[in-house]
């Protein structure tokens, strides 16, 4: 028999990643395009995947012996392969994309299936990362946004229509910020890349003290980062912020599904060095009796966009 | 092949309600003892529940044709079949309790399943009440505490150590009021009866509106609902404040598992003509996009020591 190969594409908000897969999870060829310059055209931005999906294809030298595609994309859902109302999305912000149909007829027919990009990362974690040994864990993901993806006895938690596991949504704080999602006081507007910037900009305008961070017109939690790395007290007060908070919203989610561990990924979750003490004493504190001391928080151990990619071609064997 | 039958146990902090029921879900014979006159001495409560079961089982003249106990109880644990540091339960508040090998023991070897009771009465719902046609669905049950039982296609949610659905202690305030988990801001120290009674005062002690509830020394969530039912304005006040907290969170528990519906029972859910809109308002503000106006809050049509007995007792089938 011909050996079979699959496509995993992980769409973000800034980029898309393609990557052909072999059995074993090796990554034979991989690829980026942008998702941002489409505007509102889902048409426009599915025809450069699938062109970009199949250049990928070509150069991996497997052409014919696609099995299939597997999507991780916000808002995405397995049910129903459609890309629906996503903030971070321009061609699917105020509308429902069929975005599995449409891609398969670009492709010539090869079949697409879709799910939520947190949900391929909970897949690709629990598949080849951290969570190898975990049938009970919750993948978040601090990126632009807030994802989650939740394993129950070892499958992801779908829901009644797909759409379980959207944890950056939770509400974490009384009037709190608006979100992308027009929601007020979501953990999205707080413990992503996006939220610790505005953090940033909420403690120093309302302090004296001073920080390398002062300088800088628009600043970026890399640059939280990076002042933090230098010891800057401001810079450490964002993370303990942001720690706290993540923490606290952490005991809520195991109230719920009581996992082993929580496991986090994304461009935040590199700021382990700050973030864990003060998250992991929030969550303590907050955990019932029998949960104290006991659920772990681990760090992804999968190459970001590995993981996305792995997790979203799994779904196509 | 002679008919079997089972026994359905529902513990709760005050009383404990006993039943023998037939395979049709119809309960023969049914009795009550107090859960609160044995201080800390687990034994002696244990006793005096295998005696009023056995008592009960002769009543119903099934005796030798009882295939097993099911029990719901508070912090119960179905994996290991304990009862541990439930608050509301004063020989169980400081330790773990082996509650279904030592009444198992104590009724000769009947076997005897455990689970939480809430969990129990979820699954009283769904095998006779408002959630027949469910898989998707999160109880919540509104008593002295708070408590929840989540299924997810058609099953418990147990998590990793069966500890999973614990709602109740989900923080809803920051810096909020105590709770009997040692906790704070928990779901369950606003939404439970007691939580209705702590409103109530901190409401009259801080207004000068005149109120039926004034003149009274021992406010319970009954007279908040009776005065309500007088039109009084500030016991509305409290109904408002209670049900738009539950709702927010509710939304929350969607996020979650997006289940189809959230079906509430206990003494609390009475209170449906003055909960149920300003809760659903609530809910459907903080809800995603695709779950606004989607998810159906449903009331119990069972009654309360119905469903909790009806739910264990199919534990044991």
């Amino acid at each position: 028999m011909v050996e079979q190969f699959v496509v995993g594409v992980d769409v973000g908000g800034q980029t898309s990643k393609i990557g052909v897969v072999n059995a074993a999870g090796e990554i034979l060829s991989q690829s980026v395009i942008r998702s941002d310059v489409y505007g509102s055209d889902a048409d426009a931005f599915l025809a450069a995947l699938a062109d970009a999906i199949k250049a990928n294809i070509a150069d991996s030298g497997k052409e014919g012996q696609i099995k299939g595609v597997g999507v991780g994309a916000p808002n995405a859902n397995y049910y129903t392969g459609t890309v629906s109302y996503a903030p971070n999305l321009a061609w699917a912000a105020d509308k429902e994309v069929k975005f599995a149909e449409e891609l398969s007829a670009k492709l010539g027919g090869i079949p697409v299936t879709l799910t939520n990009d947190a949900n391929a990362a909970a897949v690709g974690e629990m598949t080849y990362g951290v969570a190898q040994n975990l049938k009970h864990f919750i993948m978040i993901t601090l990126g632009t946004g807030v994802g989650s993806g939740i394993i129950v006895n070892g499958q992801l938690l779908y829901g009644h229509d797909g759409f379980a596991g959207e944890l950056g949504h939770t509400k974490v704080q009384e009037n709190g910020r608006l979100c992308g999602c027009g929601g007020k006081g979501c953990l999205e507007a707080y413990c992503s890349a996006t939220g610790v910037a505005r953090t940033a900009r909420e403690i120093l305008d309302t302090t004296e003290e001073p920080s390398l961070l002062r300088s800088l017109d628009n600043i970026t939690s890399k640059d939280v980062y990076d002042a933090a790395k230098e010891g800057d007290a401001v810079a450490m007060k964002i993370f303990d912020f942001t720690a706290r908070l993540l923490g606290k919203s952490l005991a809520n989610f195991v109230s719920f599904s009581s996992p082993q561990a929580i496991v986090l990924f994304g461009g935040l979750a590199r700021a382990k060095e700050f973030l864990y003490e003060p998250m992991m004493e929030a969550m303590n504190e907050n955990l019932l009796h029998q949960w104290k001391g006991k659920i772990q928080i681990l760090f992804s151990s999968l190459k970001e966009s590995d993981a996305a990619i792995l997790g979203a071609s799994s779904l196509a064997w």
